[in-house]
Protein backbone atom coordinates (compact mmCIF):
# COMPACT_ATOMS: atom_id res chain seq x y z
CA UNK A 1 0.00 0.00 0.00
CA UNK A 2 1.08 3.60 -0.83
CA UNK A 3 0.56 6.53 1.70
CA UNK A 4 0.77 10.29 0.90
CA UNK A 5 2.43 12.36 3.26
CA UNK A 6 0.92 15.85 2.64
CA UNK A 7 3.32 17.97 4.44
CA UNK A 8 5.40 21.57 3.56
CA UNK A 9 8.26 19.77 5.14
CA UNK A 10 10.18 17.39 3.43
CA UNK A 11 11.87 15.81 7.03
CA UNK A 12 8.53 14.93 8.05
CA UNK A 13 7.87 12.83 5.03
CA UNK A 14 11.41 10.81 5.64
CA UNK A 15 10.29 10.48 9.12
CA UNK A 16 7.30 8.72 8.06
CA UNK A 17 9.04 6.52 5.58
CA UNK A 18 11.57 5.56 8.70
CA UNK A 19 8.47 4.15 10.31
CA UNK A 20 6.86 2.34 7.75
CA UNK A 21 9.86 1.09 6.34
CA UNK A 22 9.05 -2.30 4.96
CA UNK A 23 5.61 -1.76 5.83
CA UNK A 24 4.31 1.09 3.57
CA UNK A 25 5.82 2.85 0.64
CA UNK A 26 5.40 6.85 2.06
CA UNK A 27 5.20 9.48 -1.10
CA UNK A 28 5.41 12.93 0.17
CA UNK A 29 3.02 16.01 -1.60
CA UNK A 30 2.53 19.44 -0.56
CA UNK A 31 -0.92 21.09 -0.76
CA UNK A 32 -1.88 24.11 0.60
CA UNK A 33 -5.20 23.22 2.85
CA UNK A 34 -7.91 24.66 4.09
CA UNK A 35 -8.47 24.26 7.77
CA UNK A 36 -11.87 25.33 9.94
CA UNK A 37 -10.69 27.39 13.12
CA UNK A 38 -10.44 24.95 15.93
CA UNK A 39 -8.31 24.56 19.62
CA UNK A 40 -8.32 20.86 18.82
CA UNK A 41 -5.46 19.95 16.68
CA UNK A 42 -6.98 16.73 15.76
CA UNK A 43 -10.14 18.52 14.68
CA UNK A 44 -7.85 20.72 12.44
CA UNK A 45 -5.78 17.48 11.38
CA UNK A 46 -9.31 15.60 10.19
CA UNK A 47 -10.80 18.45 8.25
CA UNK A 48 -7.47 19.32 6.43
CA UNK A 49 -7.38 15.28 5.35
CA UNK A 50 -11.04 15.40 4.45
CA UNK A 51 -9.86 18.23 2.11
CA UNK A 52 -6.66 16.30 1.02
CA UNK A 53 -8.94 12.81 0.12
CA UNK A 54 -11.35 15.32 -1.77
CA UNK A 55 -8.66 16.24 -4.09
CA UNK A 56 -6.40 13.50 -4.31
CA UNK A 57 -8.62 10.28 -4.06
CA UNK A 58 -5.34 8.24 -2.50
CA UNK A 59 -4.80 6.98 1.38
CA UNK A 60 -2.78 10.07 3.08
CA UNK A 61 -1.70 11.65 6.01
CA UNK A 62 -2.13 15.29 7.04
CA UNK A 63 -0.50 16.58 10.61
CA UNK A 64 -1.39 19.26 12.70
CA UNK A 65 0.85 20.22 16.17
CA UNK A 66 -0.56 22.49 18.69
CA UNK A 67 1.49 23.78 22.22
CA UNK A 68 -0.41 24.40 24.96
CA UNK A 69 0.02 26.06 28.39
CA UNK A 70 -2.09 25.74 31.08
CA UNK A 71 -1.53 28.65 32.92
CA UNK A 72 -2.71 30.71 29.59
CA UNK A 73 -5.54 28.79 29.32
CA UNK A 74 -4.31 26.71 26.34
CA UNK A 75 -2.15 29.17 24.90
CA UNK A 76 -0.12 29.01 22.15
CA UNK A 77 -2.34 26.10 20.89
CA UNK A 78 -3.03 25.39 17.40
CA UNK A 79 -0.94 28.86 16.55
CA UNK A 80 2.62 27.49 18.07
CA UNK A 81 4.01 28.53 14.87
CA UNK A 82 2.57 31.81 14.35
CA UNK A 83 3.03 32.64 18.18
CA UNK A 84 6.51 31.68 17.97
CA UNK A 85 7.56 33.86 14.75
CA UNK A 86 6.14 36.90 16.51
CA UNK A 87 6.57 36.62 20.45
CA UNK A 88 8.85 33.97 19.91
CA UNK A 89 9.98 31.88 23.17
CA UNK A 90 10.43 35.48 25.28
CA UNK A 91 7.16 35.96 24.59
CA UNK A 92 6.29 32.99 26.14
CA UNK A 93 8.35 33.32 29.24
CA UNK A 94 7.29 36.83 30.11
CA UNK A 95 3.62 35.68 30.45
CA UNK A 96 5.28 32.91 32.34
CA UNK A 97 6.30 35.77 34.48
CA UNK A 98 5.49 34.37 38.29
CA UNK A 99 3.16 31.97 37.65
CA UNK A 100 3.40 28.75 39.89
CA UNK A 101 1.25 26.28 37.42
CA UNK A 102 3.64 25.68 34.76
CA UNK A 103 2.34 22.49 33.30
CA UNK A 104 2.27 22.54 29.67
CA UNK A 105 2.08 19.73 26.49
CA UNK A 106 2.67 19.30 22.88
CA UNK A 107 0.24 17.52 20.79
CA UNK A 108 0.54 16.23 17.51
CA UNK A 109 -2.35 14.92 15.38
CA UNK A 110 -2.18 12.62 12.29
CA UNK A 111 -5.32 12.06 10.17
CA UNK A 112 -5.32 9.37 7.78
CA UNK A 113 -7.90 9.51 5.00
CA UNK A 114 -8.55 6.71 2.59
CA UNK A 115 -12.24 5.78 0.91
CA UNK A 116 -13.48 4.49 4.00
CA UNK A 117 -13.19 8.23 6.01
CA UNK A 118 -11.13 10.01 8.27
CA UNK A 119 -8.67 8.23 11.29
CA UNK A 120 -7.13 10.97 14.16
CA UNK A 121 -3.99 9.56 15.70
CA UNK A 122 -2.82 11.61 18.90
CA UNK A 123 0.19 11.54 20.06
CA UNK A 124 1.35 14.08 23.98
CA UNK A 125 4.47 14.80 25.87
CA UNK A 126 3.29 16.14 29.07
CA UNK A 127 6.50 19.04 30.82
CA UNK A 128 6.86 22.34 32.02
CA UNK A 129 7.59 25.57 31.13
CA UNK A 130 10.99 26.45 32.03
CA UNK A 131 12.72 29.15 33.63
CA UNK A 132 14.63 29.87 30.78
CA UNK A 133 15.89 28.56 27.83
CA UNK A 134 18.31 25.36 28.03
CA UNK A 135 20.14 23.59 25.31
CA UNK A 136 21.54 23.78 21.89
CA UNK A 137 19.28 21.13 20.17
CA UNK A 138 15.71 21.03 18.99
CA UNK A 139 13.95 24.10 17.59
CA UNK A 140 11.10 25.78 17.98
CA UNK A 141 9.81 25.69 21.74
CA UNK A 142 12.05 23.09 22.03
CA UNK A 143 14.24 24.92 24.87
CA UNK A 144 11.80 26.27 27.20
CA UNK A 145 9.96 22.93 27.54
CA UNK A 146 11.09 20.36 30.29
CA UNK A 147 10.08 16.78 30.28
CA UNK A 148 12.03 15.23 33.68
CA UNK A 149 15.47 16.90 34.06
CA UNK A 150 16.17 17.98 31.03
CA UNK A 151 14.45 20.33 27.90
CA UNK A 152 13.69 18.81 24.69
CA UNK A 153 16.39 20.85 23.35
CA UNK A 154 18.84 18.66 25.91
CA UNK A 155 17.90 15.40 24.88
CA UNK A 156 19.97 13.76 22.08
CA UNK A 157 17.82 13.73 18.85
CA UNK A 158 17.72 9.96 18.85
CA UNK A 159 16.14 9.89 21.85
CA UNK A 160 13.96 12.84 21.07
CA UNK A 161 12.61 11.12 17.93
CA UNK A 162 11.78 7.84 20.30
CA UNK A 163 9.42 10.04 22.83
CA UNK A 164 8.30 12.97 20.91
CA UNK A 165 4.52 13.97 20.66
CA UNK A 166 4.85 13.28 16.85
CA UNK A 167 6.98 9.88 17.66
CA UNK A 168 3.86 8.59 19.91
CA UNK A 169 1.19 9.87 17.07
CA UNK A 170 3.36 7.94 14.32
CA UNK A 171 3.54 5.27 16.62
CA UNK A 172 -0.02 4.93 17.23
CA UNK A 173 -1.12 4.99 13.53
CA UNK A 174 1.89 2.55 12.64
CA UNK A 175 0.23 0.11 15.72
CA UNK A 176 -3.63 0.34 14.15
CA UNK A 177 -2.10 0.76 10.05
CA UNK A 178 -0.56 -2.71 10.09
CA UNK A 179 -3.39 -3.98 12.36
CA UNK A 180 -5.75 -3.79 9.49
CA UNK A 181 -3.71 -4.05 6.51
CA UNK A 182 -1.30 -7.13 7.92
CA UNK A 183 -1.60 -10.08 5.26
CA UNK A 184 -3.98 -12.61 6.68
CA UNK B 1 -29.95 43.70 -5.30
CA UNK B 2 -29.72 40.96 -2.61
CA UNK B 3 -26.31 40.68 -0.26
CA UNK B 4 -25.97 38.21 1.78
CA UNK B 5 -24.00 38.87 5.08
CA UNK B 6 -22.23 35.28 5.89
CA UNK B 7 -21.50 35.54 10.00
CA UNK B 8 -21.89 33.98 12.79
CA UNK B 9 -23.16 37.36 14.52
CA UNK B 10 -26.16 38.61 14.09
CA UNK B 11 -25.11 42.42 15.33
CA UNK B 12 -22.25 42.44 12.03
CA UNK B 13 -25.24 41.99 9.73
CA UNK B 14 -27.19 45.03 11.43
CA UNK B 15 -24.69 47.14 10.90
CA UNK B 16 -24.47 46.22 7.03
CA UNK B 17 -27.94 47.01 6.63
CA UNK B 18 -27.66 50.21 8.86
CA UNK B 19 -25.25 50.70 5.62
CA UNK B 20 -26.75 49.98 3.00
CA UNK B 21 -30.51 50.87 3.87
CA UNK B 22 -32.37 52.49 0.79
CA UNK B 23 -29.22 50.50 -1.51
CA UNK B 24 -29.46 46.69 -1.34
CA UNK B 25 -31.48 44.47 0.73
CA UNK B 26 -28.96 42.43 3.88
CA UNK B 27 -29.66 39.30 4.32
CA UNK B 28 -27.47 36.59 6.84
CA UNK B 29 -26.46 33.56 6.99
CA UNK B 30 -24.33 31.32 9.21
CA UNK B 31 -21.24 28.69 7.23
CA UNK B 32 -18.45 27.69 9.48
CA UNK B 33 -16.26 28.43 6.50
CA UNK B 34 -12.57 26.84 6.21
CA UNK B 35 -9.77 28.91 5.72
CA UNK B 36 -6.05 29.05 4.63
CA UNK B 37 -3.69 30.08 7.57
CA UNK B 38 -2.30 33.29 6.45
CA UNK B 39 -1.27 36.51 8.65
CA UNK B 40 -3.20 38.94 5.93
CA UNK B 41 -6.86 39.53 6.86
CA UNK B 42 -7.48 40.35 3.40
CA UNK B 43 -6.54 36.94 2.12
CA UNK B 44 -8.37 34.99 4.90
CA UNK B 45 -11.43 37.14 3.93
CA UNK B 46 -10.74 36.43 -0.02
CA UNK B 47 -10.86 32.61 0.73
CA UNK B 48 -13.64 32.39 2.50
CA UNK B 49 -15.78 34.56 0.33
CA UNK B 50 -14.69 32.33 -2.28
CA UNK B 51 -15.72 29.22 -0.34
CA UNK B 52 -19.07 30.59 0.54
CA UNK B 53 -20.06 31.84 -2.87
CA UNK B 54 -19.22 28.26 -4.33
CA UNK B 55 -21.63 26.84 -1.76
CA UNK B 56 -24.47 29.48 -1.87
CA UNK B 57 -23.96 31.28 -5.47
CA UNK B 58 -25.27 34.45 -4.60
CA UNK B 59 -23.89 38.20 -4.06
CA UNK B 60 -22.45 37.83 -0.29
CA UNK B 61 -19.53 38.83 2.15
CA UNK B 62 -17.30 37.69 4.65
CA UNK B 63 -15.27 39.25 6.93
CA UNK B 64 -12.19 39.33 8.91
CA UNK B 65 -10.58 41.37 11.47
CA UNK B 66 -6.93 41.07 12.78
CA UNK B 67 -5.11 43.47 15.67
CA UNK B 68 -1.27 43.55 14.53
CA UNK B 69 1.16 45.46 17.60
CA UNK B 70 4.45 46.34 15.76
CA UNK B 71 6.58 45.70 18.66
CA UNK B 72 5.59 42.34 18.74
CA UNK B 73 5.61 41.47 15.11
CA UNK B 74 2.25 42.13 14.27
CA UNK B 75 1.03 39.37 16.96
CA UNK B 76 -1.64 38.71 17.61
CA UNK B 77 -2.41 39.88 13.92
CA UNK B 78 -5.59 37.48 12.41
CA UNK B 79 -5.64 35.59 16.02
CA UNK B 80 -6.88 38.40 17.92
CA UNK B 81 -9.92 36.78 18.69
CA UNK B 82 -8.30 33.51 20.29
CA UNK B 83 -5.39 34.82 21.71
CA UNK B 84 -8.33 37.48 23.62
CA UNK B 85 -9.86 34.45 25.25
CA UNK B 86 -6.55 33.08 26.35
CA UNK B 87 -4.23 35.65 27.98
CA UNK B 88 -6.41 38.29 27.24
CA UNK B 89 -5.39 42.22 27.26
CA UNK B 90 -3.11 41.51 30.49
CA UNK B 91 -1.15 39.08 28.68
CA UNK B 92 -0.65 42.09 25.72
CA UNK B 93 -0.02 44.16 28.55
CA UNK B 94 2.37 42.18 30.18
CA UNK B 95 4.22 41.62 26.49
CA UNK B 96 4.30 45.40 26.22
CA UNK B 97 5.80 45.93 29.42
CA UNK B 98 9.27 47.87 28.73
CA UNK B 99 8.40 48.78 25.31
CA UNK B 100 8.83 52.04 23.92
CA UNK B 101 7.18 51.36 20.39
CA UNK B 102 3.47 51.03 21.26
CA UNK B 103 2.18 51.34 17.60
CA UNK B 104 -0.96 49.03 16.68
CA UNK B 105 -3.86 48.87 14.55
CA UNK B 106 -6.77 47.10 13.94
CA UNK B 107 -7.67 46.16 10.58
CA UNK B 108 -11.27 44.73 8.98
CA UNK B 109 -10.88 43.34 5.61
CA UNK B 110 -14.16 42.86 4.02
CA UNK B 111 -14.63 40.31 0.69
CA UNK B 112 -17.23 41.17 -1.50
CA UNK B 113 -18.20 37.59 -4.09
CA UNK B 114 -20.33 37.64 -6.96
CA UNK B 115 -20.53 35.56 -9.91
CA UNK B 116 -17.49 38.37 -11.15
CA UNK B 117 -15.04 37.02 -8.30
CA UNK B 118 -14.30 38.32 -5.24
CA UNK B 119 -13.01 41.80 -4.09
CA UNK B 120 -11.85 42.91 -0.91
CA UNK B 121 -11.84 46.24 0.80
CA UNK B 122 -10.08 47.17 3.86
CA UNK B 123 -10.22 50.08 6.69
CA UNK B 124 -7.22 50.17 9.10
CA UNK B 125 -7.20 52.52 12.18
CA UNK B 126 -4.38 53.64 13.84
CA UNK B 127 -2.83 53.82 17.55
CA UNK B 128 -0.86 52.60 20.64
CA UNK B 129 -1.13 50.18 23.10
CA UNK B 130 -2.28 51.68 26.19
CA UNK B 131 -0.14 51.47 29.69
CA UNK B 132 -3.41 50.06 31.23
CA UNK B 133 -6.80 49.42 30.45
CA UNK B 134 -9.36 52.52 30.44
CA UNK B 135 -13.26 52.98 29.67
CA UNK B 136 -15.96 50.96 30.31
CA UNK B 137 -17.20 51.02 26.78
CA UNK B 138 -16.56 48.69 24.08
CA UNK B 139 -15.02 45.12 23.70
CA UNK B 140 -12.05 42.81 23.20
CA UNK B 141 -8.86 45.18 22.85
CA UNK B 142 -10.62 48.49 22.99
CA UNK B 143 -9.98 49.26 26.85
CA UNK B 144 -6.41 48.88 25.58
CA UNK B 145 -6.13 50.52 22.18
CA UNK B 146 -5.93 54.46 22.25
CA UNK B 147 -6.27 56.49 19.34
CA UNK B 148 -5.93 59.95 19.60
CA UNK B 149 -6.27 60.84 23.90
CA UNK B 150 -8.81 58.07 24.23
CA UNK B 151 -9.06 54.42 24.21
CA UNK B 152 -12.20 53.19 21.99
CA UNK B 153 -13.44 51.85 25.16
CA UNK B 154 -13.46 55.30 26.33
CA UNK B 155 -15.05 56.95 22.65
CA UNK B 156 -18.98 57.05 22.33
CA UNK B 157 -20.52 54.29 20.37
CA UNK B 158 -21.70 56.65 17.63
CA UNK B 159 -18.27 58.13 17.05
CA UNK B 160 -17.06 54.70 17.82
CA UNK B 161 -19.18 53.46 14.69
CA UNK B 162 -18.12 56.25 12.43
CA UNK B 163 -14.25 56.05 12.85
CA UNK B 164 -13.78 52.74 13.32
CA UNK B 165 -11.90 49.95 11.25
CA UNK B 166 -14.99 47.87 10.58
CA UNK B 167 -16.76 51.11 9.62
CA UNK B 168 -13.74 52.00 7.03
CA UNK B 169 -14.02 49.16 5.12
CA UNK B 170 -17.88 49.00 5.19
CA UNK B 171 -17.36 52.53 3.76
CA UNK B 172 -15.21 51.84 0.88
CA UNK B 173 -17.20 48.79 -0.02
CA UNK B 174 -20.59 50.22 0.27
CA UNK B 175 -18.82 53.52 -2.21
CA UNK B 176 -17.85 50.95 -4.56
CA UNK B 177 -21.00 49.09 -4.48
CA UNK B 178 -22.89 52.15 -5.44
CA UNK B 179 -21.10 53.62 -7.60
CA UNK B 180 -21.12 50.17 -9.89
CA UNK B 181 -24.58 49.50 -9.22
CA UNK B 182 -26.53 53.22 -9.19
CA UNK B 183 -29.35 53.05 -11.83
CA UNK B 184 -27.87 54.58 -14.95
Amino acid sequence: MKITVVTGNAHKAAEVAAFFHGTAEITHIFLDLPEHRSDDVGEIARGKAGYAFEQLKRPLIVDDTGFFIDALNGFPGPYAAYVLNTIGNSGILKLMEGRENRSARFVTAIAFADENGVRVFKGTIKGWVAQAPRGEGGFGYDPIFETGEKTLAEIPLEEKSRISHRARALAAFHDWFVEKYRTP
